[in-house]
């Protein structure tokens, strides 16, 4: 992998010893200079200390230093949580010199226990040492739970003729070891734009990228996708263009991430996006691609390679909208299943099977009632997903 | 088994060669006299020809017989399976010599087939020849897909100083091998009693019993539940206590049944009652119930039997209700794992993986809100799960 920088940005991972293999656990990151911020979490309402802390202090727009634990999620642990989450801040804002109201948490792992804060204290000085503008891989690793490879893009634009970088780093969700199946992202640009700018561009970014994939419908208490924005590299997004530009790198780069996450869940054999079309508005669309996404019966489907339409149309017609059977048209990549709510015969299904055999596979749902549409990226459900989840704290 | 009679019906199921096994696959009931009935029928808006057609003719509150055939759903077959659907009623009625109208047909198997309609009407002069006043474990043989038992329940009740009976037969729902997972129960009675309160007693009833249990969420497009009562026993349901004792047996018996399709679900080694209480309303204390019952890392926890409470909170915590996560109090049986949303420690834990060793377990949540509670059945999500329903058509 080329060196990844953003310039003003420096990070770090290390073993922290929170993990019992070992494996590093700790990052960091952290801005030269002031930086704007925004963040969005996880709509659960059981939500992890760190988010709750989070959530306060976004509130300024302002942002110098992320540190993120992963091995102990810090949720369902009461006043000592959020003591330990402050905890957390503070030790990263005194090593770091700077205000500890500036400095964000995060926390993925088992949930329940205890956060063993006294290491991560004994540990900031050696991860601060290591900070570094090629750091952000060793935050990747820092981060992941059972990701199978650290997650890491970088996407590069321009505004007012200087360029600018856009690095982002996530971990895994759903279907995967950590209890919670936390979905962590941070993303780092050297570009120059307000909170507020940031605000709108992450929210449309998380929305047609976190927000539509699915593994198995369980919301985490800790999901967080935050985004810091120095204008170290002097690019200032100074028009709509130029907004516009930004917010498309960072959903293209979202979209990226998103993908890898649902194809490295473990348990994962395929990866299949829903198109759901024809539909009267876009949140209808949506909420039919949702349930299609999520339905267990579609998912063992695909995982046996099964070209099993009435189990797709089915969950269409429990999705909570007004729909007419007899209008839908149903596709596996280019081949038409169903037609008018009826299915196209054997010859279609042979043909189906062949689309179903692939890694990744569309299928394009069409209500013929409207104009809008939604995409939604799902998997395959597994005999293995199963034995993950069901062994996870053994 | 005690023979099962209910005055004045007579029932019967036979193989009609739908089933390629050369199981039984065709089942009647025929009322000697005209009843009175009521239904109740998936709310998933694709539904196949039989249950279009009986809800349009439940609407006459009266029956004279139900043809009902495994093997086959007669579902997303377009016109020609409404043609099949009304060609199968008037057959039976032609065979039985009463009102084609006044005839109910349900149809449970692989979905976008076309039906063999010319065998049903073929096999029918045998299966009235067949019909007896104690056929009713035949006609639960012959409703069953996946089943490993045929299910039939009776129960006896009193009104006006004479007995009365309620006999009633169910097919099991979800994560089992039929396709569509269809749920289908029929019950007779020779209690005397109106359609509408009928209707009525067949609605609560199904609201406490099949309306409160998880397989795997996705609803069937063919499910039904249709009550007849011919009256033939004298009873006379007369007075709000008589119907209110009627209503009761009927939810006995429908929980009864209910029960046992989530025991007998293939890939089922665990029945667990979720049980929320402290609940502003019953509809609040049902979604969260509702979303417990299927998250699937609750379902494969309970696979593994591992007292994972954080992920009970977490189904909790996205229930769409509002609900304040320090107040959460979580029970395994009698044990308790958390208190004020924080959990019990070690010891709680192993007291309540002994309990999640048992082959049935309640799960109760204390919301500490309100007094409102509602209760849901559902079941371990175990790798068989997987791999019946990945391979259900191949």
């Amino acid at each position: 992998m080329a060196t990844v920088e953003c310039l003003g940005f420096k990070s770090a991972g290390i073993p922290a010893g929170l993990k019992k293999n070992g494996d590093p656990d700790l990052g960091l990151i952290y801005s030269a200079s002031p930086a704007a911020a925004a963040a969005v979490f996880t709509r659960n309402l059981v939500q992890a200390a760190p988010v709750l802390l989070c959530r306060e202090r976004i509130q300024s727009g302002r942002c110098r230093a992320i540190l993120v634990n992963s091995g102990n999620a810090n949720c369902c642990t009461g006043q000592q949580g959020m003591r330990d989450a402050v905890a957390m801040s503070a030790a990263a804002a005194a090593a770091l010199g700077v205000d500890e109201d500036q400095v964000l948490v995060a926390s993925t792992g088992v949930i329940g226990q205890p956060l063993p804060v006294e290491k991560i204290e004994a540990a900031l000085p050696a991860l601060v040492q290591k900070l570094a503008p090629d750091g952000f891989p060793r935050l990747a690793q820092a981060i992941m739970t059972t990701d199978t490879e650290p997650k890491l893009v970088t996407r590069r634009g321009t505004a007012g003729g200087r360029h600018y970088t856009i690095v982002a780093v996530a971990k895994g969700a759903g279907m995967i070891r950590p209890d919670m199946a936390t979905m962590l992202c941070f993303v780092c640009t050297d570009a120059e734009l307000s909170a507020a700018a940031l605000d709108r561009a992450l929210r449309r970014a998380v929305d047609v990228s976190f927000n539509r994939i699915s593994i198995d419908g369980d919301t985490s208490t800790n999901d967080m996708v935050a985004l810091m924005a120095n204008g170290r590299s002097g690019a200032r997004l100074a028009t709509r263009e130029d907004e516009r530009d930004f917010t498309g790198l960072l959903e293209d780069a979202l979209r990226e991430l998103a993908r890898w996450i649902v194809r490295d869940g473990e348990g994962v054999n395929k990866t299949a996006e829903i198109c759901v079309q024809g539909a009267r508005s876009t949140d209808e669309a949506y909420r039919v691609a949702d349930t299609i996404a999520h339905s267990p019966l579609v998912k063992t489907a695909f995982f046996g390679q099964d070209a099993n339409w009435g189990r797709i149309l089915a969950a269409a017609g429990r999705a909570g909208i007004p729909l007419d059977p007899e209008r839908l048209d149903l596709y596996f990549d280019d081949v038409q299943m169903v037609a008018g709510g009826v299915g196209c015969g054997p010859a279609a299904e042979a043909q189906a099977t062949a689309v179903l055999k692939q890694a990744a596979f569309t299928v394009t749902l069409d209500l013929n009632q409207g104009a809008a549409a939604a995409r939604f990226l799902t998997c395959d459900f597994s005999p293995d997903y199963v034995h993950i989840n069901a062994n996870y704290r053994t």
